[in-house]
């Protein structure tokens, strides 16, 4: 398998960005996402009680339909807390963006990300489109991956070949996201394509896996995002024999759950105000669910965050944080190592000795920058 | 009722505070709480799976006794995480105090804050007792509530005056706690005195629906200490008719309530680095707990504090914070109401319209100053 730290669209694939006026920065803010043929999307989104409308909406297509063709993105408006009105706004973009592509109703999921509580202004969008589907080309991903981001300081970006079967796969992802990131779902956008031949089942399986360990393992702030959603199309235009369950599944599996995990990392290094990478490992637990548990106590503590920030050796902090998680624990038997924290990636490791589990968390220090990000973000 | 804004000691109650040698910057940080007859006591601990030393200590006294006649407090040093020298460091102290006070063992309980995983010095406690029991004093609270603090910048301190058949029952209570303040029981040490006649059935009662609705209904950055107690001693010497659960119980309760809540707001009013105080009511929920479970999305939400220290009114952190607290809630039926954020109290409100039951937490915003206090406290 060869990663390559830059979005390279698989076979079949196209992409734009453009500014559509939703931002008031003036940044690109509308991105399209096209399969030339169809393809099944398996999809993960915020367990929030509260969820935006085109979460709501892609939810509701995902459960009628196995195939669609695109993804349109905007930033700068979350279209959620939006009501009624909301919802059709959501499903006016997919039926809008499917007419410009030409294509049948409900062939377009929608996302949106930025402002929560503001509505949206589809005129713009509609605007945008004859234009944005006239530019979508391969390398539209440099536009698309930028339109996508709210406070974000770089696109994320990643790109996995490997062999099924004698044919070469690809699997490339971007993302956003820099706060309100959170279990389950960091907060955020996350878009996957491949040309990989492969089962709805498999995919679907295959998505479950790799997020689990990878994007429901990372936290900024704690807090959970009403948007987060993370869509991975298979469009099946590689050559490959096909992947199914018990069937070329684990290079798959591979590939997949290294892309994930590589973006998810990149959103914590992106994160908003992070001066520290900060990796927890708890070792020792029953069940793999028990240990991140007590990794995000740590990592979720405000007082920990500040404490690795001050390069201060505050142990008693991470202590506090794993007792606070909820976990049994027994005090006489917890060893915790932490690394220098003179350097920026620093490592957590505590050993529970309750069980045979181990589960990794990333997160970020807690820094004036983010209080400055965060009080004046509107 | 009257409420005093300072501590003045019941009858039978004296305190007294000095400096021992155990914080480094040369504060107080040794006290001792005296009733000169045997007083029941009630006590509420921190629910953190880690636990200090003087937590497990007083949790094991107050099964097997009733009464006791003095609470020893040190500041510095929170002998927690410090294996079973600290258990034995806390049992020390407490015999030693009963030694020095000519009591029996067994009579005095033992509270620590500070830093976690330093082992004590009971040596320093040892010396300094003879000058800490003869200064003992009915004004030597003023000392005692200043040898508790930490990172406090004022000592909380309130009393509540009332009669009960006629004669004047006094409640009067002390608390430190800046951070590290969240449910379950804020982090902090509240010691609470009186001298009313009651039996201990209604003094556990009173005690623990004050806690609900006082201490358990404040957070300042979500994180669960490892040492947070509350002890009440009642000494009965105010002359009073006895007072129990369906016998004078209800001005009681209400001045205790009083107390633990004006004593709570004082806490969250000093957090660290705190600009703003916000008062946050969620109405409309199915049960009290629910409603404060949904309050505390919103109050430990980073963003949402943050919006309040940039004066910021991004409502949207308001709804992601009520989702993200897991209570069922649908979108349509919430309403939210809020102050302007150019005060310094800022209230918040929220009707969820799923039920008649409403809960009140008291929070406050987060800031560079909470940062930098705790990037450096060590």
């Amino acid at each position: 398998m060869n990663i390559y730290k830059k979005a390279y669209l698989p076979l079949g694939f196209t992409a734009n960005g453009l500014y559509a006026g939703i931002k008031k920065s003036g940044k690109l803010d509308l991105a399209l996402f096209y399969s030339s043929v169809p393809a099944f999307v398996s999809g993960m989104f915020t367990t929030n009680k509260i969820q935006a409308a085109p979460v709501i909406f892609d939810k509701a297509c995902l459960k009628k339909e196995k195939r669609f063709q695109a993804v349109i993105v905007n930033s700068g408006n979350a279209n959620c807390f939006t009501g009624e009105k909301g919802y059709r706004d959501a499903a006016l973009t997919s039926s809008l963006a499917s007419s410009a592509l030409g294509l049948k109703g409900n062939s377009v999921l929608v996302a949106s990300t930025g402002i929560i509580g503001r509505k949206m202004d589809v005129g713009k969008i509609k605007k945008a489109l004859p234009q944005l589907v006239a530019g979508l080309c391969r390398s539209g991903i440099d536009k698309a991956k930028k339109a996508i981001l709210t406070t974000d300081i770089v696109p994320k970006e990643i790109t996995a070949k490997f062999k099924v079967s004698g044919k070469e796969v690809t699997i490339c992802a971007v993302a956003k996201g820099a706060g309100m990131i959170a279990p389950n779902m960091a907060t955020m956008l996350c878009f996957i394509f491949t040309d990989a031949l492969i089962t709805k089942r498999a995919l679907d399986q295959a998505l479950f896996k790799a997020v689990w360990h990878s994007f429901n393992c990372i936290t900024v702030d704690g807090c959970m995002s009403t948007n987060d959603s993370i869509m991975l199309m298979a469009n099946c235009s590689a050559g490959n024999s096909l992947i199914d369950i018990n069937k070329n599944f684990a290079s798959f599996q591979e590939a997949l759950s290294r892309v994930c995990l590589e973006l998810a990392k990149l959103l914590v290094r992106d994160a908003e105000g992070a001066s520290k990478f900060i990796t927890i490992t708890v070792h020792g637990a029953p069940s793999f669910l028990k240990a991140r548990q007590a990794a995000f106590g740590i990592a979720n503590s405000n007082l920990f965050k500040t404490a690795v920030y001050g390069e201060n050796p505050n142990y008693g902090r991470i202590i506090a944080g794993v007792g606070s998680s909820g976990i049994d624990v027994d005090e006489k038997h917890i060893k915790i190592k932490v690394s220098s924290l003179k350097k920026r990636d620093v490592t957590v490791k505590v050993w529970l000795n309750k069980g045979k589990t181990s589960a990794t968390v990333y997160t970020s220090d807690l820094t004036p920058e983010y209080i400055r990000i965060n009080a004046e973000y509107n």
